[in-house]
């Protein structure tokens, strides 16, 4: 069980391996902001090819398009998102830091702020009392409204009218691009759109390692279906999640559903489910499920002026569709699947770190190790051959033994070991990391054998 | 050659089969600014695959990494990017349009702006009497440098002491990482880091189409080698990247290498190239293949205070690498590629426009098509089967010959014809998008046939 996995061993591995390097470390970082190592952006790749497969090659569905980060602000209007998309926060008039007011209230479990206003909440922290977290002193300012997305310039003036936004989320990328797919790759309702990239929140209260960060990747699919048939494909978009987290090797045990209250509720859902995993923190949410309606396109037609209703011939009928999000955090399934692979087991009287990921997923699909330096060249020569399939590592320091609890460690499912019977028999062997036990495999058949285990 | 070939048929193209969509489309777009539609996005990830491919998975030197968009500012400090990264921009006092200074004085062919300093260039529009190219009167202001970098505020004030910006490059993020990929890697001199991602420019005169954008992709490589050996390896990557654009089928005429002046030069290069290719609207830049020395490295480890030296066992010496550059455009090889692969040619007196892109490159690696209705489910369950290894794309309506023309404006390398022998021989007809010859093969061969040709 996750829960009981010490996540500073986990951070200490991502950091030490090349997984995850914390951003501008030389320079004191950027708060709450991490950068991927080479392991790490393997592994990412991996999880990338493993959404695309399943979502977009192998799905009669959904297709996938690729917007830009910058868009006209107007879209952000008509979304909602200046106008509600924001935290309250509060300021020390003491100490001057600020904080968020909602937290204030529900880490004291003074409260719930789900049911308060802003002037509610400001009248609450003044009669409870309620200390600044930071200088103890009892002097806020009142509530006001934090608009969370990050502003720009672009053009050469700093004129309001040059004002534009890091998107927030990839979905509204999407959604005015819904005319331009629909006249260029006859699809017809039902159909979804897969994007992803990254998106950016100006969050006041980050953290949890690469759990929440102002600036993350996101996989999203906004599924377009006729209204009547939407609880449907909510009920099957679940399900395809579920099992593609248990298809990666997730733990049943680590994930389950959490329906949102209707105060959880964005202001542009329906209804809302959260996949959520067990991270060694606790329950986080992993990939939200939500409703949005005919939200977004309902805006957006009323605004813009363009019919974004689709004929159903069958019915001679015009209707928008209704959509159904999932959204997945990239940053958030990449910590979650090394939580749930980190092992620890006692062999030998030693304690053996390993990573039991998919072996899809793993940054290398396999080391290669010359039993002994003598071996090198012969080594190397088919490390350079087996890479013209997989991404390798080549490794020639230290014992066998040590190498190998340095491959299990990063998740490599295979080490093939070139020794002296190999020139001989022309065989290697190939180790497995789970069950640790080797085979001897002609060198011709390596390639079908990892292509054959690594299959997703 | 693609001097000769006509942009906008080929702009036309892209947006109509969903390569380009304009971005933010329905609210009259956001200036130069693009979305990839289904189809690009599949071509970009190809393009992604195969730079990965062979600069990293083949390549014995380099590793990824990715690193975040938002940076702590001292990097551009460092970097020199604050102080320098600028255009020289000038105001017309009757219109308030903003001008660059120095494309006012190109255009008119009225002096080399290299050699001009600022007050150089406003003395020269004066007494030039330049024109307003808007307004056309003669009424500006004096020159001054305009930073190119995004800026935004992180954090919940907008104080001088939040301001962050948007990465005008991705090398930075390698930079300052030397220490951690040093660290978690055991990499010894000479190693290359690749990077591929998102970087802004504030420019103020971006263009055609998809060549210069605000916000663009790079694939970026810091090549890490001894001092002495650095031209050689300037040398290397030049041949190399050449080779690597030769081998996804650009033709050697369309593109050529072309030196720096030292006016040209970045203000962190020592010697720079280009690789350019021949657009229809002209030679333009596509890899810029830069020395950096160790500029980088140097004012890293002088403002951090952290050892980024590295040690020569052999030669008993502590030194700073230098730096090896070679930056491609994804946007730029992605419409490069586009424009060298599009031909029209006759066939039976009719114009057939075809891509012919590498088989690698190709959005969809094959369409099944049955060749009746009568015949759809069957030719479905194949496209479903083969949907497992390939990206594809199901097409039944229209005439045969319509759906093959289809298929050859995309640049699809094959057509699986399943036809009413298909069900009794278990063979299907694979037509080849550039010869435009048919085989007829057995049903259990098309999978590694397709393998086979798309191999890269």
């Amino acid at each position: 069980m996750c829960a009981k996995k010490d996540i500073k061993k986990i951070v200490s591995l991502c950091k030490a391996r090349g997984f995850v390097y914390a951003n501008s470390e030389i320079y004191g970082g950027l708060s709450n902001t991490w950068d991927y190592g080479p392991l790490g952006v393997l592994l990412k790749n991996n999880i990338k090819a493993a959404f695309l497969k399943k979502f977009v090659q192998e799905n009669e569905y959904n297709l996938q398009i690729d917007t830009a980060i910058l868009m006209n602000p107007k879209v952000w209007e008509v979304s909602g998102h200046i106008s509600q998309f924001s935290d309250p926060l509060i300021d020390c008039r003491s100490c001057k830091t600020r904080h968020r007011a909602d937290k204030l209230i529900k880490e004291l479990n003074l409260g719930n702020f789900d049911d308060m206003s802003l002037s509610e909440m400001s009248e609450f922290i003044k009669n409870n009392k309620i200390k600044c977290p930071n200088c103890g002193n009892v002097d806020f300012t009142s509530v006001r409204n934090f608009n969370l997305m990050f502003k720009t310039f672009q053009g050469i003036t700093e004129d309001k009218k040059d004002e534009i936004y890091l998107r927030p989320e990839t979905a509204q990328g999407i959604f005015v691009n819904f005319l331009n797919i629909l006249r260029t790759t006859r699809r017809k309702i039902p159909f979804g759109v897969v994007q992803i990239g990254k998106s950016f929140r100006n969050e006041i209260t980050p953290g949890n390692f690469i759990f929440r960060t102002r600036e993350f990747e996101q996989m999203e699919l906004e599924f377009f279906c006729k209204p009547k048939e939407s609880f449907k494909w909510l009920e099957y978009w679940k399900n395809f999640c579920k099992n593609w987290l248990l298809s990666l090797k997730i733990f049943p045990q680590n994930i389950r559903f959490k329906d949102h209250s209707e105060k959880e509720l964005s202001h542009y859902s329906k209804v809302a489910t959260d996949i959520e995993f067990l991270f060694p923190f606790g329950w986080g949410e992993l990939w939200g499920i939500a409703h949005r309606g005919s939200f977004d396109l309902t805006n957006h037609q009323r605004v813009s002026k363009k019919k974004l209703e689709v004929f159903d011939e069958k019915e001679n009928l015009e209707y928008l569709p209704e959509v159904i999000e999932p959204s997945l955090g990239l940053d958030r399934v990449f910590l979650a699947l090394i939580c749930n692979a980190y092992e620890e087991e006692n062999v030998k009287e030693e304690t053996r770190v390993v990573l039991k990921l998919h072996k899809f997923l793993a940054p290398f699909k396999a080391a290669v190790l010359p039993l002994s330096k003598k071996l090198s060249s012969k080594a190397y020569n088919l490390f350079l051959l087996l890479s013209k399939k997989f991404q390798l590592v080549y490794d020639e320091t230290g014992s066998i033994g040590k190498r190998y609890r340095r491959q299990d460690e990063i998740g490599t499912p295979f080490c093939i070991t070139y020794d002296f019977d190999s020139e001989k028999e022309n065989t290697v062997t190939i180790r497995d990391r789970d069950t640790m036990k080797q085979t001897r495999v002609k060198i011709e058949e390596v390639e079908p054998y990892i292509t054959d285990e690594i299959c997703f």
